[in-house]
């Protein structure tokens, strides 16, 4: 019986180290939310408001480029909106993470709607980077021109709105790994 | 006394179900990176297989699409081929999920791992089908045209080949969630 309440009593201990543990990880977690928010909505933001009317223009044609004009462009404002909502919504389950660190089911409820919204921004911010690529570069088999000489505002601002995406994808992986090592610390 | 050793019986009886429950787990895990595996292999080699010479030439050129014209496909079968011989080298480790289902360590490590690979596969993915869209829509503002009339079969090859990347990013998703779940039962 002795060697049981040693177990017990070490079993104690050790739990409470690990509700320290948990609560760090929660204010990171927290932390990070914050970091992804703030990149969604300004890529979101930068992307949202892109658009370029070129000084010359003859008789029949103002010549525009709007973000617009490109889908994948119009899918990434969508996403990081989407991503950007999501990622609000889950700030009091993350507060609530940080008050109770032995939650178990809700963290796994996170890890599952985290690695959807990241493969959601991967796929949103790479397509973007795609298209901004052919921009700056075209692509001669295709007959595709670059039109950054052109546009080099409009291609100055699509460039710049991938930033925050990128960050946001980053901060949520780092979110999933911290919630599967506070899994396991149960 | 009489209930700590209740409650002791108690969480044996518990840990053997969630043994049980995390061996399942971890077949459907084994399972699920055999089709990863098969999934981006085949898109590797259906995408780095691409190319088509159109029946009918110049006297200075000859019509030819390869899926190395396009960098964003060379990308794509570069990260196929990394996510897939990824796959394959942590498939021990998933056999060995199957024979000690109480490891946690490891799969923290497999959670981290499978992250970054769905990161990668889905920005590979996504931007080739941004690309794939352009080469069947083509985009007016940019005075990029649709090349499909011309190669019908290098399009149909590409848009295939990107069914077993999403096939296998949907199948590392669900790899995730499993050992979220897998790391909670400890």
């Amino acid at each position: 019986m002795d060697t049981k309440e040693k177990v017990v009593k070490l079993e104690a201990g050790e739990a409470s180290s690990r509700v320290k543990g948990s609560r760090g990880i929660s204010i990171f977690d927290l932390i990070l939310r914050i970091v992804a928010i703030v990149g969604t909505l300004g890529s979101a933001i930068a992307m949202g408001t892109t658009n370029q009317t070129l000084p010359f223009f003859n008789q029949f044609i103002q010549f525009q480029a709007q973000y617009n004009d490109f889908s994948t462009f119009t899918l990434f404002v969508i996403v990081n909106a989407i991503v950007c909502g999501y990622l609000a919504l889950s700030l009091p389950l993350s507060i609530f993470h940080i008050v109770r660190s032995r939650a178990a089911k809700s963290r796994i409820l996170l890890i599952f709607l985290d690695t959807m919204m990241v493969a959601l921004l991967t796929a949103g911010a790479s397509a973007a980077a795609a298209i901004v690529y052919l921009a700056h570069n075209g692509n001669s088999s295709a007959n595709w021109f670059a039109i950054c000489q052109q546009y080099q505002d409009f291609c100055q601002r699509i460039s710049g709105s991938l930033i925050g995406s990128f960050v946001a994808v980053v901060s949520i992986v780092l979110l999933i790994i911290l919630s599967g090592v506070a899994l396991s610390r149960h």
